[in-house]
């Protein structure tokens, strides 16, 4: 690796649906491993990818962050729903020209990854679902108020996100001054912050997501991949409670809940949880 | 605590059913503190419980153990039905003139204690779901093929059982020889041998609570008491699979999976887990 992803450049690609997709690709070369490719959580842009996880990650493989469409630096419209979010995404891997791809979906992007899984399972070869959620699951109809209050306003602040992305623990929230440090290292070419419309969409599709109907939980039957679900213990935004029921509903999936850490445990575990991903991928090839 | 598990005597108590009951009483006088009631698992009577683990559990409470209808010394017929194992122990329950306890249900054991609190609530005060699974569950439907050759024979031997209860590894098989010799220690007054009609109509329960049927995922959703869910990692009876997925049904769960164990987790760990369930049941009174 001959640089962080702060320094990475911003690129872009046009896909088959016409839309010029942001992403940032750590290379290095990593022969007969696939690229890993991540997605973001709510209202999330290249930018918010905590710099030391991705770094992490691209020890031992390409590493590829994208904007979906309308999200960011990407062109196109922010859709409302889930599935047209995994069309969109579906799209970006076939313009890289990846034929098959491991996943890490954070948060919403989570979703996102469930429901590619689910589309067109042939281009997952494993799964990492962050601080995630099956659709349907009871109680998951928007974020609990003092969330959506904290990272659902028109201009968020650093103590909203912390509020929500890491623990009341002077620990956690040493932490998540750090993770806060590492997104802001960037300060030249950083990516168009994701804008209002954005967050409206992605919200009707976080609702969407979580209208409660027990036998969609039956979807991730289906799935033949190795799943890998995460999440913190004290996660206000996704329960772990969703990651227990994600791990008895997916047929080959591990769990693995992360002490005294929120929503953003990815970021504040980030050398732990970069281990466990690498472990994880690396398992039986 | 004046005597252990192993010279406890067996008494009999007659329910409203008609049906005389055996039992065995740790007694104790724990003020204030509700009894706990275990429900054993598949073919066995009171002699299969490990004097260790209850040893243990009733260090800080009163511990019933008890055949419920027609197995081992306690009169009447093994039904078929889980729903009628229920309400067989909820007639014992009534007949120990317990107006509330907690529960510990251990593996078919479990199946019950979670068919209870589904009937009878208002008695269950919080409830221990060891080696188990919820009605319904896809890949249920009786035990593996070398599981129920081992332990569904006319004669079962003690290799039989280590190979269920115990892991493959030599630690976990020298804690298997370990709590073989505990489980024989009681020379005299030892309880009833369960029958082959107990064994067949166990089964025929066991089968039918592993039906496929979604829906009755859903049945959970209702609990509103603490749970407490715990399988060995290795378990080759019930997955810890299903252990995930009963703590993502149930509102108020908490899980754990204990290292390097089998079906007989809870016996291998025994100082470990009666000190887990004793912390669950005494959390918040």
């Amino acid at each position: 690796m001959t640089e962080g992803y702060s320094e990475l450049a911003n690129e872009t690609i046009k896909a088959a649906n016409g839309i010029d997709y942001a992403y940032r690709d750590t290379g290095g070369g990593h022969e007969g491993v696939l690229p890993l490719v991540l997605l973001q959580h709510f209202r999330g842009n290249l930018d918010n990818w905590d710099p030391a996880l991705i770094d992490g990650l691209a020890a031992t493989r390409r590493v590829i962050t994208f904007d979906n469409a309308g999200v960011g630096g990407s062109a196109g419209t922010t859709p409302d729903t889930i599935e047209q979010m995994a069309r969109d995404a579906i799209a970006f891997v076939a313009a890289m020209d990846f034929g098959q791809v491991d996943l890490l979906g954070f948060s919403i992007g989570s979703f996102v990854a469930q429901q590619i899984a689910l589309t067109r399972p042939a281009i997952v070869r494993k799964l990492v679902l962050a601080s995630s959620a099956p659709q349907g699951a009871a109680g998951m109809h928007g974020w609990a108020p003092e969330v959506i209050g904290a990272v659902g306003t028109p201009h968020t602040s650093p103590e909203a996100y912390l509020d929500v992305f890491f623990a009341r623990s002077a620990v956690s929230r040493q932490a998540g001054a750090e993770a806060l440090r590492r997104l802001y290292t960037r300060t030249e070419d950083r990516d168009t912050a994701t804008t209002w419309a954005t967050r409206e969409a992605q919200y009707d599709a976080v609702c969407t997501w979580g209208i409660p109907d027990h036998a969609l939980l039956q979807r991730l039957s289906c799935l033949q991949m190795p799943v890998f679900v995460a999440n913190g213990d004290s996660d206000p935004m996704i329960l772990p409670h969703y990651s227990y029921l994600l791990a008895g509903l997916i047929p080959q999936a591990r769990v693995k809940i992360y002490p005294d850490s929120a929503h953003g445990f990815l970021f504040q575990h980030h050398a732990e949880f970069a281990a466990d991903v690498e472990a994880f991928l690396a398992d039986g090839g």
